[in-house]
């Protein structure tokens, strides 16, 4: 019983939700749920990313707020690919369960650029926001090219 | 050009939000954008709503984290009914768009009960968190009610 506590602690930590771990009622939740999170969190990063372009101007405190939405919603995501989410219809190809170690290591890369991200926009210097959005956005195309189709 | 700045700036600070305000690439953006947000904050919202109700045992830690999520996604979704969403299938009914005002007070309405629920829940005591519950429930529910097919 204790191992099996211990085995489940472990399983939680390594999906990095912990407590939070999603709870859904069926497969396809786990799936709109993930696609939800990450579509909220592409559409502020890539706000920030306009301006990191020059699309748009450079305004910090919107700049922010976008990343203070992304470092949340990116907690997310994970807690949706479940197992029983393999026979579900959508772009997630097999070796994420298959691969789950590489896919966790994406997620963390992913993660890790994000949060660096943020401390670059709190810092307000433009061309460093610019090398940090650029590292992300390689993160995020990394986890793409193995794990969607 | 003053006035349409202070005109523009109100209507910002009507829509709740401000400098964050969305910008769409197309009206179906708008749309999956809100559908996202709603989809994520009915998630969590229940997820502490099952404690509420005595479904899963409470754990003070976990209710804390959803509701934060909650907090956030909660302050997204109003971005995306934008006018030109008018045309895009969805559940949202016209009246959003002809009765702005009854629509943005009932949003109002939904967003100062989470914050209410939010501090019930940082303070612990089950009783009151279920009270806070069924009335931000019962906030959702209106504003589905009216504004929803």
């Amino acid at each position: 019983m204790k191992l099996r506590h211990t085995v489940v602690l472990f399983a939680s930590l390594c999906l990095g939700v912990g407590a939070a771990q999603a709870q859904f009622q069926k497969p396809d939740d786990a799936v709109k749920y993930r696609q939800s999170a990450l579509f909220l969190m592409g559409q502020h990063f890539s706000r920030v990313g306009a301006m990191a372009a020059g699309r748009v101007p450079f305004d910090a405190a919107v700049a922010q707020e976008n990343m203070a939405v992304v470092m949340t919603v990116s907690q997310l995501p994970w807690a949706g690919f479940t197992p029983d989410t393999q026979d579900v219809r959508s772009r997630a190809k097999p070796n994420i369960w298959t691969e789950r170690a590489k896919f966790d290591e994406a997620r963390q890369n992913a993660l890790n650029s994000i949060a660096a991200m943020n401390n670059t926009v709190k810092a307000g210097d433009l061309d460093a926001i610019r090398r940090a959005f650029n590292e992300t956005a390689a993160s995020c195309k990394a986890c793409h090219d193995n794990f969607r189709n």
